[in-house]
């Protein structure tokens, strides 16, 4: 799932999508929904593209986090690209693998 | 979030009120996740495309259904088609108006 995208110089102190892909990536998870937005918006002014990527029970906030956003952007250009949405598996601790969806969301310049 | 967003469009395929129209819709509720994975595949027997909507809470779980549905499909040459997200305003017990988060999860044959 990786993107081959240029990766651009970072600002260090980026709070998100610093995990190991380009830093155009925002991974949603437990903190409180504005604490992504903030991160999307920061990513927005750096680069023309963010995705946000959720998996499981995440899903739901991804789609939210990308409702605001958007919502304070569309009048400067942004709009909802490309949504992907797909599953993979995960192994839980009783060895079983299982079946996870993940869902992609584009953010970017018209 | 008006729902006249030109970036997130609604209902604009699939009309509501499926009751009259064609049955092209699986709408995402609390029932256990098989009984929607039934009543797509039982759509998908009878016509070439199905929309599978949700909002809030039940989004992720419209994207599980339409993996499910996938994985059992995709041998016949049926797929995920255009996965589409927005918003919609509801009005909650105390008056007051909050945003909902929507997907609408294409299935069709390819």
């Amino acid at each position: 799932m990786s993107e081959a995208q240029p990766s651009t110089p970072q600002n260090s102190s980026a709070p998100q999508g610093s995990r190991d892909g380009p830093h155009d990536t925002i991974y949603i998870g437990k903190k409180p929904l504005m604490a992504y937005v903030t991160s999307t918006l920061i990513q927005l002014a750096n680069q023309p593209k963010v995705t946000i990527k959720a998996r499981g029970l995440s899903i739901g906030r991804a789609v939210d986090v990308s409702q605001i956003t958007i919502k304070r952007m569309e009048s400067a250009g942004y709009k909802i690209g490309d949504v992907r949405i797909g599953s993979e598996t995960v192994k839980s601790e009783d060895g079983r693998t299982r079946n996870v969806s993940t869902i992609e969301i584009e953010i970017r310049k018209d």
